[in-house]
């Protein structure tokens, strides 16, 4: 098959390097400023590397900033994602990560099949995998002492929660997983793990060595950042605007990471892996 | 608190001591044929046993045959389940197991909370949970060999396929599990296990020394039967009609169990303790 | 390869079998009560079955008792071990289970190469993991409740208690593990235990569901068994005479469990490729 | 209690705070460059510091060089080993980590209890653990991928390369380890891994995505390098001179990582707490 794979970080990069290794056609655009050899550049234009492709594959997020442009930080350009797409050949099916609406209307305006493989569960599954081992890798290196009989709260229940308790638990911590939900508790007793309720988290916090949260909510306010121990490690996962009250933990001089970008900056190769696998499986049902 | 205990089999009998053990008051109805000692007998009538209690509880399933009768396996009569409702003071809170749409009629009418306690995700999770363990007590105690090292194909991968293919991994199989959906897959590679697909399993069925069908339906038809090693060992979990062939397995002379019924016959205790847990839940939430 | 599979149980059988299954040429003796069709009968004598044959394999233990008569249940007639020793070619290569001190003097007199194979540490190592196992399938099987979130004691962390508490954490219980040695304990904290003193057992013993003996020493001697829950379930995987006051256990009514002859029972398959594998790590290293 | 801590480096640190945490009374010596505010330093002299004290603690290990200096890092002098333990009270007890036969025979002529906790099981066995905890912490940071589906080769089936093993498989790689006695083998079957000959590792090697040698012999010489993949990665844990031909290694362009100090490195604290552990059962041990 031919590929093109346009803008992007060095999960993209991985992308380019796997599929040629597979033995596919690969034309890179908008990488033009990426390590010296790591990606063969073919197309001048996108229109061009775009030419005869059975699929365009765009980075996740296709957007970085407000103004639409492509997220292209290995370009020395600025390329304006949606005039990209009226540049490509009508009918090419273009895979990218969380386009917008309006990037669909332009999509669906110029004859491009453009397709979101964030919104596919098998990706973001196992992105969530590999954002909880990068979660893991974070916490190793930013703490003095094992994950192994250490008490570790993770708040959250969702994808990413439970694939980092149960490999946290496996690790040997003493792990404690907080949930709104009957159901949520249920799965966290599954996993051999002591569920706790996020609304009513209280003194309890004393007890652990870290807390990483997972909820895009404000859990760790002010109130509850003092019942912390003064050597926790606060570890925040989840999106801007997090879940920490971060100028109080200051204050506090509690010890908070901020772990976003994840798992780009720590496995950029199994990110850009299963960003591929899931472009297949796109392809695979878009033929029948 | 104060309930009522009425019909069901070892689970029922299991929460009525557990709900004891915890310092409630306790009467149960249609148990009147328990083993002498197990349960304590207090009320003549449905509704003297109901006679001011926080909560009515009811077996899983509610009702056992076509005809609308209570499932009261322990009772040595017969009793009408929608009757019994009826007989019941208004507003009572009665907790039961998959009632059907005509019960839910009779209750409103007759004034009574009917709660479908197998509607909560606690229970269903838990419940597949002691299911999954029931199956590998199941398999343990029918095969010559050990779960280590043997090669296990669990078909399906919805909650009792996932809970059972982590512990049979964690006790050393090779765990390969069929699905059909991409993202099923992506789990199922996640827990460390092989994916592969349901719809095309072929050959490799010859692979398998136990196979755990847990997809309520054909799966393993004659066909696939035949692709089978000579001794494998064949579970189906799934409800009737189930996913085996029965007949042609029989004619092949495969060994097949049918294993329903499971947690109530593996473990009733447990199986009591999560109906007894959900039923605290939804006391709870009735009360804000 | 020719072998000569004399006496034994079910292991023996599956043990002859695999090995034709593999392709080798395998004789039987001591194996005539044997179910029909499971395996072949083709010496009259021990001398003839084992004429021209690689190895003889004997069972484990290879003598049953006080008389030295060969352990072979599956036989009509009483065989004298040491008679059948001499019976065979000199030079013959006997793999035997336990023999003692007599056994080795006879077979040095007539001129065999007798091998313990249970002095084999890979066999040790395997036949406590089936064990382990083994451990699991009569707790699942004698127990109204499940593993998972189930408080359980294993007392001693040799072998088969470390197997079997790594594989009951795996499971979703609560696991304490009791021993003496500092080392031992830290072996259990590293597993994800909970690590008590055999010597200090006192009331604690009272939170456990099911507690495990593996340590053949009186453990749980009238004054403890005093201490349990009354409806703990008590297994003693230990050799006679065990680690339980069982006189003392019976007047208390406790549920008490002496599991001998693991895993010949539970897993004879198993135990049988165990000890076939171990046969054929000898033939290799006596070949040089 | 009292104590003193001598020399060493951040482990000696952290076990110095969890003395005083834990309410004992702690005087540092040869600590004078540690970080301000870390621990409180009490004596001019040794003998000073270990004045009434119930145990003095010396570093592991406690001599870094040829010369029998303290090893010493947080002290902007140097000190003689033997010369101080000349300086203490008659009849201390001085635990140590690895002292040589000339300053156990400096401790006998001095009147001085010498005990090498490094020769205790319980510390190995969970420095072991530290140590393997600290591998996957430089894996992690060293890798471009996840350790989740990647093909691991631990060489050595020693503590670490067990407990290492079960981990990363925990971590849902698939691991193989390489050992050469059956017995090895035999427990790393039980794990769920792979056995392999290290003798005979051949082609195979270009089959991993990382491999991890613990074994001080030289295994992955010239020859083997070469069998590997361009992009594998190679981590050392073994002490000098390892297992690894780095200078072959390098011409071949091969990411070699060669992991010493682990866990003192990764984990201080926790490392200085198995040792604080070990230190509190020779004390009651002496005591009787």
């Amino acid at each position: 098959m031919k590929f093109a794979v346009m803008g992007g970080d060095m999960r993209m990069i991985s992308l380019a390097k796997m599929l040629e290794g597979a033995g596919h056609d690969v034309c890179t655009y908008a990488l033009d400023a990426a390590p010296e050899g790591s990606v063969k550049l073919c197309g001048l234009s996108a229109a061009g590397a775009a030419d005869g492709v059975d699929c365009v594959v765009l980075p996740l997020p296709v957007v970085r900033n407000e103004g639409g442009m492509l997220n292209a930080p290995m370009s020395a350009k600025s390329h304006d994602a949606a005039a990209l797409l009226r540049e490509l050949p009508k009918g090419t099916l273009v895979c990218a990560g969380k386009p917008d609406k309006a990037l669909f209307e332009v999509a669906e305006d110029a004859g491009i099949k453009l397709v979101d493989y964030y919104a596919r569960e098998e990706l973001v599954a196992l992105n969530a995998l590999a954002t909880a081992e990068g979660a893991i890798s974070v916490m190793l290196r930013s703490s003095p002492t094992t994950i192994w009989e250490s008490k570790v709260l993770v708040i959250g229940a969702g994808r990413i929660g439970k694939m980092l308790a149960r490999r946290l638990r496996a690790l040997g911590a003493y792990v404690s997983v907080s949930a709104r939900k009957p159901w949520d508790k249920a799965y966290i007793r599954e996993m051999g793990c002591t569920a706790l309720d996020t609304g009513s988290l209280g003194n309890e916090l004393g007890d652990f060595d870290t807390v990483i949260n997972t909820v895009p909510a404000m859990v760790l306010d002010a109130e509850r950042l003092e019942m912390l121990k003064p050597d926790v490690l606060l570890l925040d996962l989840a999106s801007r605007p997090g879940g920490i009250d971060f100028d109080r933990a200051r204050e506090l001089k509690l010890k908070v990471i901020w772990a976003q970008g994840l798992p780009a900056e720590t496995a950029p190769v199994a990110a850009g892996k299963i960003i591929m696998e899931t472009v297949f499986n796109i392809i695979k049902e878009h033929r029948g």
